[in-house]
């Protein structure tokens, strides 16, 4: 198996997809913030509405989606369908869980859309929170499920 | 402590730095892309001259610093002064370690172009590889280093 | 009726819009800038060839029409297919009228798009004026025709 | 007096403001979205927590005012210092007020990062809430206040 | 014959291909940086490993034609399939020949796509480089074959 | 000498500028597109009023110069403080001649911000005759003049 962003000399190339078939696709990543319980104690007082720092960083993921081509070198340009980010605090992490389902209706997947609305908001609730704390650490960023398209589905188990 | 990304009504604001001394600051942020073995070898091979993913990463790292602002709701543009991206291949991970250190002379820190430019060079990295295997994370972002500005010198332990 | 932008946890997300038709679509915007009859005097002036104000406006307002989607968060990216402004000086405002018509054949419309160019050369005509008069003000933007879709034909009155 | 963005031939240019001094300046700019009754209390409802419309514009404003030179052609990039906008509801209007505040130290005024804002914000007011009407307008987009710099303050009456 | 660019009344507008047929296309341009024998001497020690001066600027090259339409004012977004930039030392010129190819499915040419790729590669190619001398030149940007579409294939002589 | 932009590794980064002095530079680029003498005509009547060539060409020369670092991997984001294009058709190349000029007040040069003036007018220009002559070859892009900064004054001969 060889890598596909190379040709035979090796050379970085964006990948020949105009053969390939326009199906619909979904791809679903996952990642974390992980920070001290007194930094999520901010995020849970933001949810009930002084600083929602939530939403700001589900807009930012979903922003985040839409700019993937313009930020990884070899990725295609594609027409997004649906972007949607869930951030759920976790006392137990403690932290926040992010979840982002991309779809599109083209000759090649989401999953790094999807991978980039996640480092896009767990980088924003980064942002938000540093003043409280500069240890927070992003975690387990990767994909969780992938559909459509001839390569199948791919779930993480 | 309050959270400077929100006024006393909690709504979002871009911090006002203009009372702020423009300062030589630096940050490092750190991160890694953990995967199978044999996917390592695509990269070892690589820096062989057969595809250099590690190559690619940095560039699209340097330039994912740069976008920071762009990317990031409540960020300031920054001009910075100097983005530097060091990908090491780890066969004890097994994976590719990521540091990002960027400078610049301003009124506000640059940890988020930092983590901003191993967040991209992570991406860029799954992309490349992605082939080869889903099933890789990205792991253990985090800020190593900032120093400069009126807040002092943080380093992580 | 409820906002298609959030679910039914009144969090933001872009609607999913797979399972819409690909169709042709086709939206109108209109605004103004007012200022005061002098002011108008420029552009008057520069459209006999000495600084073109409406031909920089006309330019910006194609090239905002392409960044809709980048601005407005919840926007889908659209392949557009046509962009035309036209600006029009008109001495009983005293000031000039903006209209944009853009095309897409796709599976959501574009009157975003066109509010977008109408803004975006509105702000154009501003930035060329503003050393004569602070003063001027942008009125009346809004969806004048939108056609194609489901939801049906939409005209103002 | 002439229009400082065209040359002696009437060409355009980005003037040049190298010998201008760097100093602080603010930019206050405000518009409003005018909407039925009806669709306000779409607008309340989701302060009330379920789709928060006046937070998502205020992010979208805060990013359109960093956009501003990327916009508009004849804009100088600018280290904006700080972005605040109120999102106000206003049943009289009926609809939604928005001011948008910005500072930069610099050698040019900040009033089309400011009237951007308000622009982007309002837009993003639009998108929101087109599903339940379409017949909104953007209306009253001017400066507010302007000062620092050479030019002097500069207060709408 | 008329310039497809411009209204009846001489005024620019996007032109309008939504009555286009989505056609598989593809287009070539090439061109080239001219430099001292010495400078060349960098290039050829790069690709021996110290400072991959072509690897950079096919990363550029890409990412370039990817940001076509936001550069070209009138050129129409395009869901790009396949880039693949080439990147040749020449002696006997000396200097880099670049060459650059691009296919989409759509309503409309990559043309302009392949020579963006092809300038922006030329560009980085002279940044890097520059330090050690001044006086490179970019030379013969052109197209050298465009196909798919109703205007038929174009091939240089 | 070594080229900066690579370290000793020959690795590629962002050079270190955060240690140069905040001087005044300016830099001047040129370069042509050349044409057919029929296809100049469109251009020479275009100036006459129906369909400005030029004009459009140099707001894009304009706003390239602004997304430079955007494009080109290893240059620094620069505050700029001016830019002017100079577009003239001369029929004796035949063609039209490009000459950018463009200042900041930085810590490094701005010759890459010029160039990418004078490759995206001629890109432009390239775009908006390319219905009536797809064989026009863009040449000559060099920097002419570069001053201000550590290195001191260069000027083409």
């Amino acid at each position: 198996m060889s890598l596909s962003h190379f040709d035979a000399q090796g050379q970085a190339h964006m990948v020949d997809v105009s053969d390939k078939e326009v199906t619909d696709r979904v791809a679903v990543a996952e990642g974390a913030v992980v920070m001290l319980p007194e930094t999520l104690e901010y995020v849970l007082a933001g949810t009930a509405k002084k600083g929602d720092v939530l939403g700001i960083a589900r807009v930012a993921g979903i922003m985040g989606a839409k700019k993937c081509s313009d930020l990884i070198p070899l990725c295609h340009p594609l027409p997004i369908t649906k972007v949607a980010l869930d951030l759920v605090p976790d006392a137990a992490l403690p932290g926040v869980r992010i979840t982002a389902t991309v779809k599109t209706s083209g000759q090649t997947g989401v999953e790094m859309e999807a991978l980039t609305a996640v480092s896009t908001a767990a980088l924003t609730v980064y942002d938000m929170l540093k003043a409280v704390e500069k240890s927070m650490r992003i975690e387990g960023i990767r994909v969780v499920l992938k559909d459509g398209g001839k390569s199948g589905r791919y779930e993480a188990n």
